[in-house]
């Protein structure tokens, strides 16, 4: 599906779902700005829109619609006989996390960012994409002027929905330390290695992204206007601290992983404690139950008078010393 | 709430408490430098303060009314149409940990620092912040005459306070090793987990910190006068001793942590151990005992004698050669 | 064996296995480019063309025909007694993976690219080779113009076949995790360690094949035209990737080791369970037992009507009470 | 106690113990090199000699003065109405090591190290200091004649003084490693652990140390004059081949430590063992002769003739072929 | 002892065991290249080489004669008053390894290396220097032309003879790795902590090495002529494999460690099998046979005809029922 929206300098919707053919026009008017946005685009509608309109170089367009990629930014210059205009080719990861399937799941979005247009192509629908249309359609925050403006508000909004998802996992991990404390379980450390995971590829995510904004922040490309720098700066911000959570996050599962490791070879010690508490506890009746249960002759204890009541007062204070030796040492 | 105060540049107080219409006059005399303290504001008194009176950046005013952010310094240089005057823009985390509560919390601290002004915002009230001003009014240190020594004077006071703090935390440590050497049990494993995650948070929160005042160190700005560099160079010596002593402390919590498990399996083999030694001290007597309960018709041991005494005597013999053996094995 | 193709500068297939004498002649005619391939060659073969055609630098000739040797990218200018252009040497390891053998070989490929030759040696045929030399001369897809855009293909088509071996590698992971929580054996740790192996020797190759490709895509090379750059930091970004994902396997590797100790600690769990559940139910019974197995002459309970009955009934209840209890224990 | 020694351009000893309101005469002569020791000295000498004779910049005096600090150098450039002359100041650590308290002790040696002085402040006395004043005093090795000469033979002599600290360290560690092998006990984990505490240690105060005299080993300060920067850089090489051995000691403590949890888990190992053993041997035994303790009216082998013989055999054949059966699986 | 060499320009032999006096003469001589090789030389020896003859920096004959320094390399430039010309400082670590003892030994070997000579200085005869000594006599290889082609092949020759220590080294893992899979014993953990020990202290000596060979491949010294750098960048690469040969070994033996470990706690698994199996499978035998050793007045079954027979019967059925639960469990 193509979406395309022409603003003015001013930020004000020119046009939307503009016909094909006048695309190029649009393009070619340096008083306008483009955004065109490829979602679930067919190869046909990709051809059209990054060969027919755009002339993009073939590697970009092959990392658009090809295999997912990691973040990267590449600048894109064109040697004489190449049609387009110097362009940013940017691949951002955006994420969707729901409770439900308990996944962390995050779509690809390539950025076309050129002086006078914005080109984005992504697989699935994605809020970031029709929150920020329709706050450009509206013109309330400037943000259609230009397709520096534009992708910072598209990128501002992905990064801000990464929250939900971290807010998700900090929930997770705390309910896991307190699984690991009352009730572990072997399903416990399953769940545990799961969240390392997506831990471990959040931050692998997060990571190349962090570059990628470093450099924008760092005011490397021309494309980007001067005074536009800092917002991209805030965006890195934003991402320096979410890296930074999901570092707390792996310390704290590490912790957590700790902690049910020594509770389940806590459990074994309890085993082995009363096993040893029933077999010691039960010693001194069997000694003396087995012992006179021989049969010789002569036993003379086994004709007393008393002698049997004196075995069970053996037996009865025996097991008695035996019970306030563990009480002393705590075991119960 | 709003504190504000003036000073001539001789370190002298001006006037305090200025009437808020007053505020951009004051600003606009070079002859004052000017401190406003914005603790725990309302968005009017913010928007008044920062929007209409210093006109800042803002991005700067979000990262300062916004959540909570990671230290950082950022420089803002005014394009033409923008009214602020050059200024550093600095988010720092001040200390806050006392005992009763065993938490280690941590509040944000943003100063907007401008050549003949400091502005400072905070949500909770800071000792540091009440000290410097009471210096600051008393003209004790000279530490009014400029912006830049009042910072300096400012994050002195709050990197000193780290170190109460510190010295807990040591304590606790110190405290934990001893538990986990004389009595583990089961809560010692989650104190420790506890402190570390608490020593892991002081790291994250210093790392940044470190890397803010190693900026100011290297004189990378010009706002900070060059003779002034030396003692912002004092604070970054300070925070790098202080995230020596993090490390040195999760090097002890690791010790810490091996001790106590290693404490908790020897429990286990001393239980293993008390299972046996029982088991084989009453092994002679079981065997012997269960022996001669046996029903043959002709057994001659049975009607021997001394028979019985002869079973004593073997029981009796066996078993302290086995006590002895386990003498000799140290067992005991 | 010695393969070799002439090509025009418009891609055109010019000859093919030429005669040994004309070579040189070839290599002289800059409106030619000399794709060389020597396969398994015989030492006479790679004196040949290495030392007598090209006179490539001794080190370079050393490199090529000795032991194997780490990736690697070398520039060579000629001095002025030297007879060679200057070329780029290049040391690649192609992957060979196949199921049956289960078994990650690796196979060395050198590249000599110069103005207008590229010469390639390896030991084993290679599917890479093939497959480009058939695109070649069938003059498709234009990689036959110039050596840079040649080097470019093969070194594509190399790490293109890296993929296979991933997912395969990715497949067995998958399959251990399985073993390792449903039935791990003794032999589940042995493939544990030998896939983690692997995928440390994998990121040992891509490691500095990753830094190699990272010298191309800066363009630090001169013999690569500018314009043919972008592709080879097409594969810089896919050897990132790879090695991302190697990270991605080493981690879950992790995981599972820690999944099946954790899974072999708790057999010894259960089997200490079940040993003390034995013990602890059979008690009640074998007290009883024993001790009414005693022979004191006088022991009332003995002769009472009902004194067996009672010792039924009572051995019954205790190992009822005791089942009831560990049940409410939840070990069974 | 304030030591002052004045050395003439030629190294030789011009007055010692000189007479307080002498010193600003004698430190503005430019002839003479003049070198005040200030061991465990008052406030008042404090001030005195830092403030009123040198005029060094308060943030060193205090850096001196004040509580320990890490290893550092600073270089100090006057300003207009600062009344020094350029100097470095530098905080070394030196150490102290005795078998008796096994204590790793570190005193901190402050220097002040300008164009003709040199000033040394340590709160004890150091057996580098008295040495190297002795050497001076007799003009043996040309160590008196400059600042930057004498300052790396106090340098030197504290490297060198680590020697029999590492010596003794390495030693432990042996003995540590043997212990761990041959009798490990509760205590070794105990010991392990201090010193591997020690030897972190010794690592952090390494680490700052060695920047610290990398900075003057790159001749990156203008005090040190060219040709004498070799001998700093052999200080440097000392530091690094200490560093190195004492990365080499925390891996070998790692080993050992490994070495103590296995022989633990091997005690428990033995112990399980033994009461295998036990249990097993005692089985036959045990079985036949409850067994023949049953009271059934008609139990044919009690009346056989050869019953209790068989029995006996039966038990001692079983017993047999337990126990070779044990020592075929090697148990003994 | 002094071996002395004197070669042509032409790289031919001019003379050999050079009389002391002549040396200062054939030094100065500019058409010839004089090797001076000190092995386990006299400290009169060494006086006269290094200070009379050559008159070397006092620092680099310290660490030449002194204790076993790291790997390094030094440029030496002299001062006016200083007698030398510009010459580099090495120490280099060879490597003798034999089976026999076990030990992982390196021996020190000290580079000199001028403009027109070489001077080598080891404790030990190394076949490094006596099969380079031999190639330069016979004039084969060109090598005693120029000091810095004759440095390349011993440093060449000492670098290849890593290899057969590395192969044994290597052989030594591998069959670690059979003992701990196949019979590990307490004696494997300490064989492969001693390996690990090899292991870490060879990358120990590589790192410095390779830093060493690294500036000679970048050409950092003047000494070194252009066209005789890729010779030492090879020798660099080989470095480079060594120490990414060490960093695999280092895996390995964790891999060994790990399967060690697991296989000790494998055998407490099984014995504790063992102990639950013998105790389960004797408890129906041991109940029943207890049970009717009971001595009540009235125990009907005792009376009864085929009471005995029972009796065993039960017993028969339970212990099979047992041995077959296991069986399907797989315990045997």
């Amino acid at each position: 599906m193509i979406r395309s929206l022409a603003f003015t300098t001013q930020g004000r919707l020119h046009s939307r779902d503009i016909e094909k053919a006048l695309l190029p026009t649009l393009l070619s008017d340096t008083n306008l700005f483009l955004w065109v946005d490829l979602e679930n685009s067919t190869p046909e509608e990709n051809k059209f829109v990054l060969e027919d309109v755009f002339h993009f170089h073939p590697l970009s367009i092959e990392d658009c619609v090809g295999v997912s990629r990691s973040p990267k930014v590449e600048e894109y210059t064109p040697r004489e006989e190449e049609k387009f205009t110097p362009y940013l080719f940017m691949v951002i990861h955006a994420v969707d996390y729901s409770r439900k399937d308990g996944v962390f799941a995050t779509s690809e979005l390539d950025f076309f960012l050129g002086k006078n247009y914005l080109v984005t192509h992504h697989a699935v629908p994605l809020k970031s994409i029709s929150v920020t249309e329709e706050q450009a359609i509206n013109g309330t925050m400037h943000i259609a002027k230009a397709p520096d403006r534009m992708a910072y508000t598209l990128l501002d909004s992905i990064v801000e929905n990464y929250k939900p998802a971290l807010d998700e996992l900090s929930q997770e991990i705390g309910d896991l330390e307190q699984e690991a404390l009352q009730r572990p379980s072997r399903e416990t450390l399953n769940k545990i290695l799961l969240v390392k995971k997506e831990v471990m590829h959040l931050r692998r995510i997060i990571g190349p992204q962090r570059e990628v904004l470093a450099r924008f922040a760092h005011g490397e490309f021309k494309l980007i206007r001067a005074h536009i720098v800092p917002y991209y700066r805030d965006i890195y911000d934003h991402l320096f601290q979410i890296s930074e959570m999901a570092q707390g996050y792996a310390d704290s599962l590490t912790g957590i992983l700790q902690l049910y490791l020594n509770m389940s070879s806590n459990q074994t010690n309890e085993v082995v404690k009363l096993l040893t508490l029933i077999t010691v506890m039960t010693t001194p009746l069997m000694m003396v139950a087995t012992w006179y249960g021989m049969n010789f002759r002569e036993m003379p204890e086994l004709t007393w008078r008393h002698g049997y009541l004196l075995a069970v007062i053996v037996t009865f204070l025996a097991t008695l010393a035996t019970y306030l030796y563990f009480k002393k040492k705590k075991w119960f």
